[in-house]
């Protein structure tokens, strides 16, 4: 058994990222006599196994529930065959949990220890996982308001792995570098690895990823004469999108030598090599003087302490009325990534609040002229996600990934769409300019049009 | 004259609130040996009138516009007789400048006496004052790029004064109640004092006005069976508008007596005391839930130290799908208003940066989901606002306000005209809501009706 007790994150239960000690404490303060989880751990490998119809583990699980407002999940204990169902409501979720060790585990560290058994199949989850994931996020959303400052503390305190030079090349590799085979399974013709923009909830996503890059396009006023720095260029989308439909010359910066190779084959073939430039180097090294400055998705994998950085290359980059777009995962109020998240799927990646974007912006005097929040695009784009994933399973089973690995990405996925659909993710698009310029459109019906 | 020398104001010349110590000297240097203003006043005073052809202030004068990169403004100095023209380039703007006392005061502390001298006519600016203005701050915008930390500091260091609850309505009184009769000289029919929305250049400021009003009600979806809470409400005009245009029902709050009761006044006219209640109170003291929480223009008065207390007031007073919308004059980056227009117009006033403004949302977890930057048409307001005045002129000297309220209101405007034209003051309306309101339009088309 884990000895690893005690620690901040073992008061916390379920993969929010939002429910911290603070506002459990209070919760289970408030609903009576609810112990804390470490202690609920250290009862129960303490004790011998009871048995007088209900388990010491059952007992203090619902205590536990209790505690925390009795969510509408139901617990099957399989090494005791027990269920503990919530009281009083008809529960939305089942998981059944195979081991004594996988529960104290989930009890102990629950942020880390749910998605890890999930991914082992030491925890199924009955039914709809994405519904599932979206009442556990609802219910702990609830329980929220109160802690803001100290989940602003704990971001500060939890920080992310760095993206210096040399890390953020291996953070970026263990993510993007999975195969491009993996990725074109799921992400649809564009290979746009990031929110796509409905015009209509009934968008494909291939129309829906097309209607994004013109969305920025037409925020940008891209025309047939300007020049693009593209800072983070995933495959190529956008890039290629900018040369072929409006013209632009696009030099194209990404430090995943796979997506590089993938992105300059798609120029070769349709006919864009002198058009597109595409750079396997870091954003830093961006040299030169552009009309447009564009990074969507990338500062998800940018420090925070990185962001004035960020802005003086953008800044440098941009002519006297050049125009900027960034586009990223963000927040409401400054928090970590959930720490599941960050070590399994995203090391080193953080998603800022708009407080915490502006430290790109300010330092420069650079103009924010406007901010688009597409939290709910991001729900659509990832449920088609998960929708071509679930659909290709066998395919991605072939390319040698384990069952572990599947099972860890659909979480990730599933998690991800409850994520923004319960408001805990944002996504925002930032439009800047340099101070100086005055020739910005009056209105913004231009992104409208008609 | 005045002895008190070696202030930290001291160094900076011309009222830009943007043209601190540490640049100058960083310039200065530059450009060879340029001494010091407050060095240069002392020399003066000490040293004996010369008059070789050329006046030793004449000489010190010309030094320190070469200090400053020669900016093409001509000073005349009427006690001399003599011309410091800039060097190479023809001027742009005459600058008449009375006796010695006023340029020694002009050298000493340039932000509050360039104000107060051409108020009391000490100063007089040939041609147009507004081309003169723009000129001036394009002129010191272009040495501002480095001092981002320096004024980000001195922003902190040289707070305005505060506004508790007795410090608010003292601030307020001094500006807004200056007389309604004097307003609606130059505010037009609707008597908003604040940024218009101009659909075309060619709007009227009236038509502007009702756009801007509408832009909101548009951005808030206001209906019919709607709720309102307005924050700082001024002469009543978009809670009648709200009542009046989209059937909700208002309650608006506002600590300017003055205010208030012509608000009052002009709902009972329109016969819609039973759908806005207005109220003169603080802001803080709102209670209810409402469908939609509305302040524009009132957060240039409220300091940065109460903006969590304003974002609880909005959180609390929201339903759970609740919108809001704040309308603030704002900044690039964080700085304070000019000390001028802070002491002689806006006692109390801080424009915020975005980032400032979301100590507003993010400690209630607030969502924002738009930010759009007006200044072009706060510009364009503000040059309607100056004719009116100008054109009226002799009814505001038969309300009995003197020579120099007339020159300082005027000064006040047209600076204002040159700091959003040349990006030194920006315009935010910032949408929000509940983080749990998942009731929000996909797309912003709804804002632009075909």
């Amino acid at each position: 058994m884990n000895s690893n007790t005690g620690s901040a994150d073992s008061r916390q239960l379920a993969m929010t990222g939002r429910f911290d000690s603070n506002a459990q404490l209070q919760h289970g303060h408030a609903a009576g006599a609810s112990p804390q989880p470490d202690e609920l751990a250290r009862d129960i490998s303490a004790a011998p196994a009871a048995h007088r119809g209900d388990s010491l583990e059952a007992r203090l699980l619902r205590r536990l529930l209790g505690g925390l407002g009795n969510p509408p999940i139901e617990f099957q204990l399989l090494w005791t065959g027990e269920r503990v169902a919530p009281i009083g409501t008809r529960p939305i979720g089942h998981v059944r949990v195979k081991d004594r060790r996988t529960l104290l585990g989930l009890l102990r560290d629950p942020q880390m220890r749910f998605g890890d058994a999930y991914s082992s199949g030491q925890i199924e989850v009955e039914g709809d996982l994405v519904k599932f994931m979206v009442t556990l996020f609802q219910i702990f959303a609830r329980t929220d308001a109160r802690d803001s400052i100290t989940s602003r503390i704990g971001g500060w305190l939890r920080r992310p792995r760095r993206n210096t030079l040399a890390g953020s090349r291996d953070n970026i590799h263990r993510h993007y570098d999975l195969g491009n085979d993996f990725y074109a399974l799921w992400l649809g013709e564009t290979m746009a690895y990031t929110c796509a923009y409905y015009p209509t909830a009934q968008a494909t996503l291939d129309q829906a990823q097309t209607a994004k890059m013109d969305h920025v396009c037409r925020k940008l006023r891209l025309g047939a004469a300007d020049s693009v720095a593209e800072a983070g260029c995933g495959w190529g989308g956008l890039a290629l999108h900018m040369a072929s439909r409006y013209g632009a010359k696009v030099r194209a910066f990404n430090i995943s030598k796979e997506q590089i190779d993938y992105a300059r084959h798609r120029a070769r073939q349709e006919g864009l090599q002198n058009r597109v430039e595409f750079i396997e180097d870091d954003y830093r090294n961006i040299t030169g003087r552009y009309d447009v400055f564009a990074s969507i998705g990338m500062l998800e994998h940018v420090s925070p302490e990185n962001y004035p950085e960020l802005g003086r290359v953008a800044r440098r980059s941009l002519t006297a009325d050049g125009r900027g777009l960034i586009h990223s995962i963000g927040r409401n109020r400054p928090e970590p990534l959930h720490p599941w998240i960050e070590r399994r799927i995203f090391p080193g990646a953080y998603p800022p609040s708009l407080g915490e974007m502006m430290g790109i912006f300010e330092p420069w005097n650079l103009s924010v002229l406007d901010v688009e929040n597409l939290r709910l695009h991001y729900a659509l784009t990832l449920r088609h996600w998960l929708e071509r994933y679930e659909a290709a399973l066998d395919k991605v089973r072939a390319m040698s990934f384990d069952e572990n690995f599947v099972r860890m990405w659909r979480l990730y996925l599933a998690g991800s769409i409850a994520a923004f659909e319960t408001g805990v993710m944002q996504l925002f698009q930032v439009l800047f300019t340099t101070h100086e310029n005055n020739r910005i459109p009056l209105t913004r019906e231009f992104m409208y049009p008609k």
